[in-house]
């Protein structure tokens, strides 16, 4: 008999009576047709209505402050994004085998804004689509097996992404070929040696690899470990972990599926560590909720690939995500978000460390861009994770109508991540929540 | 070195000379930043500007046909999905982490439409996602990893969905956990005992499995084996095959991805083949475009994997493309087309097979709603396939500005799945460029 499996935050279904008769109207019909593998947020779900920017409504007409999603990069209910999906989805929806302008269009202004060693791209719908892609992509053209992952990470839910994302669980087998190595800990380490030690295990994992019969094709890196729980310094401690794996004639596989498209500040994750991916992958915020995803890489292996593998992925690049898609980069841009996410994110992380300022329970507040992470402790000494109050800091926040999640290896990281249209305005009402969260569940004096 | 690997009416790009300027310098274009991955269709291809109903409008205005594509199943552009996708967009487009009222509907909805026994539904965006997912539940829920599919089956290009898809050909490795069987053929055995044959290569490879060490999980069966020739008649011919899986213990996955929402006149192909599925995977015409896909299945069986393993799709069953899925059950319903498709497929076929009548190159016209299939041979006695002229044709009908394609183990059958909503008045359109095409390509008196 398997283990259940777990999850940080989930909202328990044999405490329904707590909610309101609608609610537990809606949830058993839910549990009917969608059943277990639909877990819901918090402690008492959220039922939703509407949504605008960064303000998500339940069915009562009370707001709720967005700082979880990432999807909705530039805002909910975007009327750009509306407006050229609704306008094309008039016009033509179609796939790419056929001559379309737009998919041509869309690819050159994304890889424009990519290092110029990444000149092809391949769309498909989902981030997990992407990832599986990216490692189909891998084996094809080095000819090895041998995947490296980090010890906690998320990367999707096929059978490959999966394979490579041990953080789904006990009951979530990782095969023989996939090595998993500690991720760099930006509270525990040395910033100083850090980048070497991580290279180190890198190192280690590809000889355990070779150990095991399989040569390294590649290892897959969240550009910022969210799911290893956001580790974001110092910046660069990546780059010589990726120099070892190319001296291993693997590749760099970039997961940029939670930092891209200007979470941290800049267009992509990987920037910030000055590496230089062969593939990466692209999701999420990309059509702003439109699925679409992309692996961008080195044209190269796209080549070899495309050449040998009949690759056909009929929704990916249709004209409707691509409209989707144009309009999220129309509106990073338009909006400079990436200088917001930049300037909000620093003031957010400011406002929480002043929150968090002589609480011992609160080892760390970090981030990169409008990215943040707020790590509990149960001890300031040992740094002994503390994932009872991270959850109750997320329920606290979430009676306080401000939205975020947990994560991390040890569930003790908050994990703050709103639209990159939030501004200063919206801050305030951020921030307080975040501080009477953190004092009504701070237990010692 | 591997081989390049083939695809039937597939254009070459060192051809492109022959092309309008304009074509030729957006082809150079996509040739840079899409690559090799990306293929086109025709020996000329179709630059798409817009669409409407079943018809797709070229860069200069003119009109083509479209007898192919089953994604757009209620039509291009199709004015209701269009409206309902782009007020949902204006409203709320988030997960299923949130309590919301559309996707429960839908699921309810949806399910109302299968038999009984399968009572749930999880939702994903492509159908090889939904495929991918599938043969997750089957491989945890059996604990077992042994697969059964037939021999030149296309189920997706995940790397779990690729690994039982043999049509993508040699390039794309089969792993020992997958045996293959030969599919029905339709026009080569006696329909007395094609049931039963079926049946019986089933248990062979069933066997085999064991012999490889693999307990049989499940066998994954398009249920109108389009990849495997379009292999339509005698309904029922599958049943035998699905009680021999049953009784090793094993699930029956029926893949809808082509012939479900209403293609051959009924809801669901495997209903032609009175059998009962464990699980049945559904995707293209799902959401006219928008990408959404599921899979369908017994509650036992998904609950047992929702109990044990984390899955979510960011994207699965997001009100948007809810919203879409839910337009196209109204039209379906609305404009009648399952009737339709039963109706005008076999005024279609009828028609098609007085065009074919005495050329003896035309082995056979079969089909099951508005999924036709024509079956080219190089010699009416031996049944020696003629891909050559299936190729010819499909690119004759495409100057008459018509839109087919060709597929099968042997790339001889003519593949036309029009969107539903064709009707008796675009037949002539059809037909004539059909006879004219058949005429235009027969080499012997």
């Amino acid at each position: 008999m398997t283990r259940q499996m777990h999850m940080v935050n989930s909202f328990d279904p044999t405490a329904s009576e707590s909610l309101a008769p609608e609610d537990r109207a809606l949830l058993e019909r839910r549990q009917r047709v969608l059943g277990a593998p639909y877990r819901l947020f918090y402690r008492e779900p959220v039922h939703l209505v509407r949504s605008e920017g960064v303000l998500l409504y339940d069915r009562n007409g009370l707001d709720y402050l967005d700082a979880y999603n990432n999807v909705p990069v530039v805002g909910h209910s975007n009327p750009r994004v509306q407006e050229r999906v609704a306008q094309q989805l008039s016009v033509l929806n179609t796939h790419t085998r056929y001559l379309t302008d737009d998919v041509v269009d869309y690819a050159e202004r994304l890889l424009a804004l990519f290092p110029p060693h990444l000149e092809q791209v391949v769309f498909a719908c989902t981030g997990s689509e992407a990832v599986d892609l990216a490692l189909r992509i891998a084996g094809h053209t080095t000819g090895r097996t041998g995947i490296i992952a980090t010890a906690h990470a998320y990367h999707g839910t096929t059978q490959a992404a999966a394979a490579v994302s041990p953080s789904l669980g006990t009951n979530n087998p990782i095969p023989d070929n996939v090595v998993l190595v500690e991720a760099p800990d930006t509270l525990r380490h040395d910033p100083a040696t850090t980048a070497r030690e991580f290279a180190a295990r890198i190192t280690r994992g590809i000889d355990e690899l070779r150990r095991r019969g399989h040569q390294p094709a590649a290892a897959i890196v969240d550009s910022i470990l969210s799911s290893d729980g956001l580790q974001t310094d110092p910046p660069g401690m990546l780059g010589p972990a990726a120099e070892v794996v190319r001296d291993a004639g693997a590749l760099w596989i970039a997961d940029e599926v939670q930092s891209g498209f200007g979470r941290t500040g800049g267009w992509w994750g990987f920037e910030r560590h000055a590496l230089r991916p062969d593939l990466v992958v692209l999701g999420k915020p990309m059509g702003n909720g439109i699925p679409i995803s992309a692996v961008v890489g080195r044209a190269d292996l796209m080549e070899a690939f495309g050449r040998d593998v009949r690759y056909f992925n009929t929704f990916g690049g249709n004209p409707v995500s691509i409209a989707a898609a144009s309009a999220v980069l129309d509106e990073i841009t338009g909006l400079d978000l990436l200088h917001n996410a930049t300037t909000t994110g620093a003031e957010a992380a400011l406002g929480m460390s002043g929150a968090a300022a002589g609480d011992p329970g609160i080892a760390d507040v970090r981030h990169a861009g409008l990215f943040i992470a707020v790590e509990l402790v149960r001890d300031p000494e040992t740094l002994a994770p503390d994932a009872a109050r991270a959850a109750a800091i997320v329920d606290a926040m979430r009676q306080r109508r401000v939205l975020i999640s947990a994560s991390g290896r040890y569930d003790n990281v908050l994990k703050v991540r709103p639209p990159l249209t939030l501004s200063s305005n919206e801050l305030p009402r951020l921030l307080e929540a975040f501080d009477e969260s953190v004092r009504v569940t701070r237990t010692s004096p």
